[in-house]
């Protein structure tokens, strides 16, 4: 085989991982540079370059690798480039796809971070053999990838799949992305916290939490507290699930998929949160669909599997990258 | 050209209204009949068959006709059955594609009324030249196509797309499917009469609606008062279209679509419904996708338009259905 390797490239807001992998989705070699503190998308490149050269060159040169593919907050896939991400340091419209491909000689195909998590699983995890499926990824944010008759959904401008941002509470919790009451705000990582302290704030029931400053209580401070016994904690994570498991719900009145693959740190929660999202998802579903759609954790291996879901989008990178703006 | 032709078969509670229909998408020929009054399935089908010979003998017999479309309530795509269909008098599943087919000596397939309502706009209406849609039918219940990269979403079991049954209301009115809160008790045909008999029983304004008798109200006698200015009127029809805007905002979330396409009776409201539904469309809608998505009346002729949607379905019907249960 000529080109036994792909490079999946993650790009978050903090640091950017990435490495080579082989058909069968081992990462080779891979390494890590800093995302945040490069204001200058040329001397982040520059890193960037400098890094892959080297991966390249541990595995023979870049005739061996059949192209890169990148996972990124907000990338388009139709047009390459990174637009507008709110917590990358670089504004407006980065052909991101066109301006690594350039300098390195390699096709290069980019994506959200969420679809890219979605061809991983796809490709090498949890959705092997599967045509329908969404992959929701909870992190920082909540992210989805939406796969329909074995194709990623893109929409009309390949910004389809923003899942973490469907309204679950008409006038409820202030979101980041200027609007009210979205999924994220409860079932990120980050609203489970927001849950955390909104408990603390207005009820008086004893909680091993109370120990802990509020501004400062994490989601594995409350999966800690959970994990104790905490009937407060306990309590959070069944109304996270609980609004997750009814977000879930409508999800499949829309697409109908086989399976909802959950993805990203939150889910090292497991039980915690798996048995009310299943409880409140199977409680709400329409009559035709109940007992259809699996739920189901990510198989990646949680080291790789960032690496492991750009990489695959890397088996499709084309020569060009048709449509940069 | 050997197969002119295809057939378009739109079973209703009501009536089943059936036509012959060339690639132009002209209706030729057309006859109806009764649904609603054969609860033995075998004398619906005897009745369906002299309908539909009559018919083919006018065009110049079964060689001319390339295939059968049907759009029913329930039905599924993958099997050919109409399954436990709540509002047609034949119970359990009717695999009925199969049992035309086997009748008549001609390619049968099947999908739903909404479903066809978004094949037919691709091929002759609206949608032609989109790739990324979604139909939303509003007649008595709310029905809906969805449309990804060319193709209709039918998820892993054939049922998707029913984004009537989306949950818009936490606790919300009580539906026909046994839930709360579901987007047709409030944007169809029926919620809108019923949003009428809501607010004369707990407001004491005046309003012309109040000259007829609750129970009788019909979506028409809104339409009527609102068109002679009745504040009550255009209020419930503001309401529908903020209901149904914000429902709209989350769908464009998921499926990124060019156009969300609407039809079926009530949007004969015109403006009256699609100011509204426009304006808390786009308020609501998450950045990325602002000012991206067009809202569209169907451009289907009424008379015809589910013949129509039906019969584009006969173009690509198989010989054989596979999966009959």
């Amino acid at each position: 085989m000529e080109q036994p390797y792909v490079i999946g490239i993650d790009l978050g807001g903090t640091n950017t991982v990435f490495g080579v992998v082989d058909a069968r989705g081992n990462v080779v070699v891979s390494a890590s540079i800093k995302t945040g503190t490069h204001n200058d998308i040329n001397k982040y490149l520059d890193d960037l370059i400098v890094g892959l050269t080297m991966l390249i060159e541990q595995v023979g040169g870049k005739e061996k690798i059949r192209g890169i593919g990148v996972g990124a907050p907000n990338g388009n896939y139709f047009t390459g480039s990174i637009e507008f991400a709110p917590n990358l340091p670089w504004s407006g419209k980065i052909p991101l796809a066109k301006l690594i491909s350039e300098r390195i000689g390699i096709p290069v195909a980019l994506t959200n971070d969420a679809n890219a998590a979605a061809i991983g699983e796809m490709t090498y995890g949890a959705a092997r053999g599967m045509k329908d499926f969404i992959v929701i990824t909870l992190g920082t944010g909540v992210g989805s990838g939406i796969v329909v008759n074995g194709n990623l959904v893109y929409g009309h401008d390949g910004f389809a799949g923003e899942l973490g941002h469907m309204i679950v509470r008409r006038n409820g919790r202030k979101c980041g992305c200027g609007r009210e009451g979205c999924l994220e705000t409860y079932c990120s990582a980050t609203g489970v916290a927001r849950t955390a302290r909104e408990y603390l704030s207005i009820r008086s029931d004893e909680s091993s939490l109370r120990s802990l400053e509020p501004e400062k209580i994490t989601s594995k401070d409350v999966y800690d507290a959970a994990i104790n016994g905490d009937p407060m904690a306990l309590e959070i994570f069944e109304a996270t699930g609980k609004v997750l498991g009814e977000a879930c719900a409508d999800f499949i009145t829309f697409s109908s998929p086989e399976a909802i693959i959950l993805f990203g740190g939150l889910t090292k929660a497991g039980d915690l949160l798996m048995n009310p999202i299943r409880h409140h998802m199977e409680k709400n579903v329409l009559n035709i669909y109940k007992g259809k759609t699996k739920l189901l954790i990510s198989q990646l291996k949680e080291s790789d599997a960032a690496i492991l879901g750009a990489s695959a989008l890397g088996w499709e990178a084309k020569e060009t990258v048709t449509n940069p703006e």
